[in-house]
C-alpha cells in the first residue's frame, strides 16, 4: 500500500489550479481567529510551519530565505535606515532580520491580527527569536491601513509582509495605488518601500495590477523575485523608493555596508552576492 | 482558486490503490503509542473519528452502522448469550452494544495498546458513552493472544474488532487459523464468533485466506457485509459458529429477541430486516 | 519515493467535500460534447471506465452491479414487462439488462447526447455487448424532456438512468416532480418507473427533494440503495409505482419470474435473495 | 462542489515525501516503451508537457527556461563551442539551442529510447522545432554509456540531459564518477561538459554525490540552479571544465559572444544580466 502519501496532510494550492499536498507531523494549533483561519503545524521535511486560510506562509527550513529576501535589499540600499515599519509579518521573522541592523533606532510593526500574534509568540520561537522584547521594537495590533492614515512619523523603511494579493480578502486594501500613496508620505525623502508580491508567474494579472500600482506612486521601482520552496514559486517583491536604487550598489558596497551595520555572519541567504543576483534574474512570467 | 480542498486533510487508502481525500477541522490528539500512530480528529461531515496508521477506524456519524452490524447478528443468533468477550475494539462502542443486552453478565473487553484506550475514554465520549464504567465490564490492556490462550473462561461470544488483515502488523496474526482454534476453545459448545474482515472487494485474496481460515475451524460460516461510508468499501464480516446459524432466524424471531433482552428502540441500522437484508446481500467481489 | 500514486489519476468528488484519486492506466479518449466533458478511460483495478463531467459513471468491474440494481427490481415486479422506456443510459448497459427479459417486444432509448453515444457504441463494448444492434431496441437522440412529452405511447416500465440530481446541470430536470408526472402519463395502469437518485447519505437534501418528488406523482414509493465501489458511495434507487409494490414479491416469486422470462443465469449480481436483501436494506442517511 | 480539482490530473512527487496535482486537459499518447512510461498531454496551464515515469520533463510554457538554463551557460563560456555532445534530450530542445549557435559545426545527439524520439518528433514540435532536420543535428538512438565508450571523436561541450540522479533507473549511471571521468576524455583540451542534477534543496544527499563525482574528475566545477515552475523545485546544474570559468565573464563578454555567435534576440529566459545572475544565486540546500 502506497503508505507514504497516508495520514494528516495539508494541500495548498500555489497557482489558479495546481495543488502540492505536504505532509503534517503533528499540529500544534488550528483556530480561527476574527480574521483568518490559523493551522501552525509540523510539516514533514519542512518543520514548524504557519498556514493562514489554507496557505503556507512560512515554515522553518525555508522561512530565512524569504525574511532575509524581503528586509534586506532595501535595509542595504538605504544609506542609513534609522526607523522602520512592518505592515503585517505577524511571525516576527520579518522583525528579526530588520533588528540585526545596528542603525536601526525603532521599528514599528503593525498586524491586524492579535490572536496571530499571541500563536506565533508562543509556538513560532524560532522564528522571533525574542524579537518581540527587543527594546527597538514596537508592536501594535491595529488596521495597517489606519496606521498608516494616522501616523505623524516619517521613516525610512516601510516593509509590507502580507498574505498573498490574490489570496484572503484581508489583505487586498493593502496593494492597491490609493495604499502605496499613504506609504508614500510617510517615507522620509530618502525613503523606501517593498512588498512581496505574490507569484507574477501563477498570477500575473494581479502581479501587474499591483507592479503598476508602485509605479504610478514611486519614481523608482525594483522588481526581484526568489524561489521559496514551501510556497510552490519564485515569490516577487516590488521595491517602491523615492531616491535610492538597489540596482546600482555594486558588491563592495553591499558588502561593506553589511559590515558596518553589524550584519555580517547573520545571514544565511543574502549576501553581496545574492544581492546582485536578485538585481540581475529575470521576472518569472507565464 | 479551489478552496475546498485547501487545507487541513486526511488522505486515506481504501484499496491496493485508491485514495480518499477527507478535510480535517481540528485535530484532537496525534501521537505515537507503542503500537501505532493514533490521530483523533473532528472530519468535515463525519464529525470526531480515531484514525490508526493513517486509516479512519471509525467516525461520528456511521460508526453506529460498523458496530451495531459487528455485534448484533451474533448476539441475536445465540439463544442466550450472558459472556462474552471483545479483542479490540478500543473506541469502546463495540462494547457499548454488547452491553445493551440484558442477558449479558459479564463482557471482557482486550486491547493491547493502553494508551489508545485512554485516548479514546477521554476523547470519544460519544463513543463509549459510558461502558468502560458498566459493572458488567471488564477492560484488560494486554495482547488478545496471550489472553485467549491463558483464560480458564469459556464464553457464548467472541468478539474481534481489529484493524484490517492487509493493514498494520499489528492485528495479522489474529486472522490465522491457529488463532481460531484458539477461539474455538474458549467458545462453549453453542458459542460463535465474528471478525470484521476488511474488504472483500478490494482485498480478495487476504479476504479468502482469512474466510479460509474460519472455514478450517468451525463447522458453521457466514459471511456478510455492510459499506461504511468513512471506510471507502463495504466492509465484510465472518462468523464462525459451533451450532447456531444466523441465516435460518427469521423476521420475527430476530424481532422477538431484541424485544425480550432489552435492546429494542436503542438500534439505528440494525433490526429484524436488517438482519435479513445482510444475511441476503451478495458479497462483492471484484 | 511514494511511487504508488504517481502518473497520470481522475480526481472526483463523491460528497460535498470528499474526493477520491483514481489511477489511469491509458486514456481512450477525451472530449467535450455539446452537452458534457466525456472521458473513457482504463483505471487501474477498475477496467474501462466512462468518466462524465469528472464523475465516474461506470467501471468495467462494477457497472454490472450498478445496472442490475437499476433494472431488475422494476422488471421483475411488473407482471409482464413488454414496453419499456430508458433515459439517459448511454453505455448501453441499462438497455442491455432490458433486453434479457424475453417478454420485451420493445425498449426505446431516448439520449440526448449522440457523439456521447457514439463514444460508447466504439470503446464500451463489454458494456452493450451488441444491445444497440438488437432488433427489439430503438435509440433516439433527442431530450428525453422532449420525447416524454410528445410519445404517444405507453409503457410497462420506464428507466431513468441519469447523471447524479446533484451533479451537471444536464440532468437536473429530469428529477422535478413536473417530470415525474410526465412519465406517470406515459405508464400505462400497471406502470412502474425507476431512477438512479444519487447519494442519500452524502447529499440527503436532494436526495428527499427527489424522494418528494416522485410520493408528490405515485401512489407506491420503494427506496433501496446498493453500494457502488467506483461511485464512492451506496447509490440510491426510487421506484414509483402505480400498482405494484417490489416489497411483497418473496424469493420463490422471484426466482420464478427470472426463471420464465430467460433471465437465469445472466445475472451476476441480482437475484432473488438479492431481490429481498435491497428492500430490507436500511437507507443510509448521515 | 469543488469542480476545480476535478478530473484528469497528473500527480508527481518533486520531493521525497510531497507531491503536485497538475490538471490534464487532454491526453495525447500515453505508452510504455522498452526504457519508461511516457505520457505526452496537455496540462491546463503549462501546455504540451513531456512526462517519464511520473515526472513532468518539461511543459511548453517553461521548457525554454530549463534549456536555455542548460545549454547557454556552457556554450558561452567555451570561446569557440564547435563540436558539441548531448545525451538524452530527447524533446529535441537541448539540441535546438545548441544550433543557434553559428560558431557550431556539428551536434550529436545521443539517446537511448528511439520510441521516445519519435514520439517528441511527432507530439513535441514547439519543443525541437525542426532541429532534428538541422544538416548540423547528428541523432544516434543508443545507450550514452556506449557511445562515450568507443567514440574517436573529441567534443568541446558535452551535455546532459538526463532524468534525475533519484529518479528512474535509467540514468543513474550517467551521474557516476566513472562515466564522467569517461567525458573528461572525450572533451578536448578547451572542453566543459554541463548536467542537470535534480534538485539539492530536496535530494540534499544524491546532489553531493553527484557534485563529488564531478570534483574528482573535473579541475574546475560550478554549480547554479533555476528555479522550473512545473518541475515544483530549482533545478540545480553542475558545470565541470578543464580550463574555462563561467563565473570569470563579465556582462559585456557574454553579451559580445551571445552577438558574435548569432544568438541575440533568439532567447526567453538567457542573457548577459542572466548568466551574473546564475553564477552568484546561492545554492539552495534544506
Amino acid at each position: 500500500m502506497g503508505s507514504e502519501i497516508l495520514g494528516l496532510s495539508i494541500i495548498q494550492t500555489f497557482s489558479p489550479r495546481d495543488y502540492m499536498i505536504i505532509k503534517v507531523e503533528s499540529v500544534i494549533a488550528i483556530t480561527k481567529t476574527k480574521y483568518q483561519e490559523v493551522i501552525i503545524a509540523d510539516l514533514k521535511g519542512y518543520g514548524r510551519a504557519l498556514v493562514l486560510d489554507g496557505l503556507i506562509q512560512s515554515t522553518e527550513v525555508d522561512e530565512y530565505i524569504y525574511h532575509e529576501s524581503l528586509v534586506h535589499p532595501v535595509m542595504v540600499t538605504h544609506p542609513n535606515p534609522e526607523r522602520v515599519l512592518i505592515i503585517g509579518g505577524g511571525e516576527g521573522a520579518t522583525l528579526r532580520e530588520v533588528l540585526k541592523y545596528n542603525t536601526v533606532r525603532k521599528v514599528t510593526m503593525v498586524d491586524i491580527d492579535g490572536e496571530l500574534i499571541e500563536l506565533c509568540k508562543k509556538y513560532l520561537k524560532s522564528y522571533h527569536q525574542g524579537a518581540f522584547d527587543d527594546p527597538r521594537a514596537e508592536v501594535l495590533i491595529m488596521d495597517g491601513k489606519e496606521y498608516v492614515k494616522k501616523t505623524q512619523e516619517k521613516f525610512n523603511i516601510v516593509i509590507l509582509d502580507l498574505t498573498d494579493p490574490y489570496g484572503p480578502e484581508i489583505s487586498k486594501a493593502l496593494y492597491s495605488q490609493e495604499f502605496y500613496e499613504k506609504i508614500y508620505k510617510i517615507l522620509k525623502d530618502d525613503g523606501l518601500m517593498v512588498t512581496q508580491a505574490g507569484s507574477s508567474f501563477y498570477f500575473e494579472k494581479v502581479y501587474d495590477y499591483v507592479l503598476n500600482n508602485v509605479r504610478q506612486v514611486f519614481p523608482v521601482v525594483v522588481e526581484y523575485n526568489v524561489w521559496i520552496p514551501s510556497f510552490g514559486y519564485a515569490c516577487n517583491f516590488i521595491i517602491g523608493s523615492k531616491k535610492y536604487n538597489p540596482k546600482t550598489l555594486n558588491i563592495n558596497e553591499v558588502e561593506e555596508r553589511l559590515n558596518k551595520r553589524g550584519v555580517r555572519g547573520k545571514l544565511r541567504f543574502y549576501s553581496a552576492t545574492t544581492h546582485i543576483s536578485l538585481m540581475y534574474l529575470p521576472i518569472y512570467r507565464a
